[in-house]
């Protein structure tokens, strides 16, 4: 077999669907953030669709604690967490996150998606004959987590109580059960009804695991995410969440009981032999997570951004899915065209907004998944605003609000 | 069913096999590593299993890049890499990577072990009908990866090409085969016939994937791996890496053809859907492999000490597994024996050498896992083989060379 020939052949196919992804080069400027300088493209660029929500990545308090961190302490860890990797910064990490969610204790994962991937798929392998009910938007890395535990598991239709309940009452009351679940769904920006699922938990005897990544920092009055905000923490068996967005920094963890995070720690692979996160690292995003828990600034303007830019394409017609978080997805709904204006906003405008094509989200969903966030500029959105209209027109594309997709 | 008492009752499981971990909280000192403060401990102690093997972790080019690129750009990627992640600083690591190992590309993920994971577990998964033919001894994430993609897997006997052979003989020619193997086995410390294996893969035509973690900043002129230094990497298909252990930081990789990366960049889950690391992280680590691609000191000094201590070792007839590698073995064969001594060494000592027990390696082959680096000080080797010397007195403990395990 000749494998350079098979690889060629199943790029070219990506290409011919219009789903070969080209990335964006960038350098951020530290304290200008969202502009950046974009080395494959136009130069400078505003970024309109980044995970660093707040702009916490440039927060003088998360680069203060990282340079502290690398002059006190060097810059890697130097081992797995079991060998030599576990250090003083970790912990306090640890403990910030557990106290952030109100739970016994916290476990650090190198990202978001080894939290997901490991913590799932080591409660689901080994509680013996496990179900995980999983919703079916969930992401990929919690997906990938219950394949790899290969335990039996049950898909439900996204954010449907009633397909839940049914799925539920199905399963003999004594065999244990996860049900896997997000607050804000990244992709359409939706918000999942938690206290209704936490009472199904109760109802049938299920474990609960909700993954917050879009939601920490952003949601509740200490940044707890959406649990916190509806005041639901306490129902949850595990909290999952990110120090790559919101937070600004990377990484990712469970906060739970004590003794389910010990078991997660004394069983997952993906925790056990990795190498832990450089301290520096765990010290800034300790630093965003206690600047966020007393500080309302960034997420109230963050707030008010999503509100602005939303009413100004709601007033062009353009169509967007109306959602409670502050995703706002823009639909255009054809993988080419959606290239196309990605393209030309970052060439003859500067705006740098990915399209967002499969598989990360449906064919025919394609889309510009923006995020305003408190550092962009009144001048930021009239011009974000101004360019899409005007390639709305170009493209011919349909004006219409969108309340679902 | 009661969820916390399963857990408790796991936990209970392990701690009376001897083989619940604790973590010793540390925090290294800057500049004076292999120093540490124990903080859940003895207060300050000497860490003698780090993989921090050359203490580029403290290599004052490695933190002054870091903070150079905290300031340029700030903390966090913001995004993964195919939206708003992939930053300049990534990009640079990726071609001195490619540099490194004379290969036309490399890619970057988050831990060597989401490489792996990635890699094998996209490459096997997508490659139609592709048989793995794993080393017996792989690493977990290689066993993840593979296990994850679900293809056809053919374990061969530990380094014996006769075995490797007869399970390739035993394959119809033109089917499609993945050799996966290392360089050098971390617990262990053997190095793998990696030509022999590169002429195997050739005569039945075979891909060839190299885990050299353990390996890279370590040997070869320019710190290329074993491969490097006996000339082979060019034959290998694909050579996977590390950033966290003798490169000082954290992350991992692989170095391939432009088209095999471009195909696992596009299609491996555990590449797409994570934040992009830290460009600081990415920076340090550029800073780290263009220092080891020009000086030799660090090797040099680290050969030594290895020597060493294994001459000391031997001198006080101290069982270790004899390699050809920087990794010395110390062989206990128990596992609550193996605890003590480490729990003795760090208490009475200050000595910190993590015990090494079940599931890390077999169990009764528990063992001290010891990585000399040119920070150790003769000194530091005065006390470390006396207190040995000690212990292996008051535990009993046999004094054979040991040739192999």
């Amino acid at each position: 077999m000749n494998y350079q020939d098979f690889f060629r052949s199943e790029l070219d196919a990506l290409r011919a669907d219009g789903n070969y992804r080209d990335f964006a080069e960038l350098e951020r400027h530290r304290g200008a953030f969202p502009s950046a300088t974009c080395h494959n493209g136009p130069g400078e660029v505003t970024i309109w669709c980044s995970n660093d929500y707040l702009g916490m990545g440039q927060h003088p308090k998360v680069l203060e604690a990282m340079h502290e961190a690398l002059d006190r302490t060097g810059a890697g860890a130097g081992g797995t967490r079991n060998i030599s990797g576990t250090t003083h910064d970790h912990v306090l990490l640890e403990a910030e996150l557990a106290d952030l969610h109100g739970k016994e204790d916290a476990l650090l994962f190198t990202s978001g998606y080894v939290s997901n991937w490991a913590a799932l798929g080591t409660l689901a392998s080994r509680i013996p004959n496990c179900v995980v009910l999983s919703d079916a938007l969930n992401h990929a890395s919690m997906i990938e987590g219950i394949r790899h535990s290969r335990a039996q598991k049950m898909l439900w239709k996204h954010n449907d109580l009633e397909d839940l309940e049914a799925k539920l009452a199905s399963l003999p009351l004594e065999q244990p059960k996860l049900i896997a679940f997000e607050s804000v769904y990244s992709m359409d920006g939706d918000i999942s009804p938690i206290k209704e699922i936490c009472d199904l938990a109760d109802k049938y005897g299920a474990m609960t695991y909700l993954d917050e990544v879009h939601a920490v920092g952003l949601y509740g009055p200490r940044g707890g995410g959406i649990a916190e905000r509806e005041g639901l923490m306490d129902r949850l068996t595990v909290i999952e969440g990110t120090l790559g967005k919101a937070f600004g920094v990377v990484g990712g963890y469970i906060a739970a009981s004590a003794e389910l995070c010990d078991f997660v720690r004394s069983f997952a692979s993906g925790f056990i032999f990795t190498t832990a996160l450089p301290p520096a690292v765990a010290a800034g995003a300790a630093a965003s997570i206690r600047h966020l828990k007393q500080s309302n600034v960034e997420r109230e303007s963050q707030q008010a951004n999503v509100a602005e830019v939303r009413a100004r394409l709601d007033a062009m017609g353009l169509p967007h899915i109306e959602n409670p978080s502050h995703i706002i997805p823009v639909m255009v709904g054809d993988p080419m065209k959606c290239k196309f204006i990605s393209d030309v906003l970052l060439k003859e405008h500067g705006i740098y907004i990915q399209p967002i094509n499969y598989p990360t989200v449906p064919k025919g969903t394609e889309r510009l998944r923006i995020t305003p966030s408190p550092v962009h500029s009144a001048e930021d959105i009239d011009r974000l605003v101004s360019a899409l209209e005007s390639l709305w027109t170009q493209c011919e594309l349909a004006r219409m609000p969108m309340a679902a997709q």
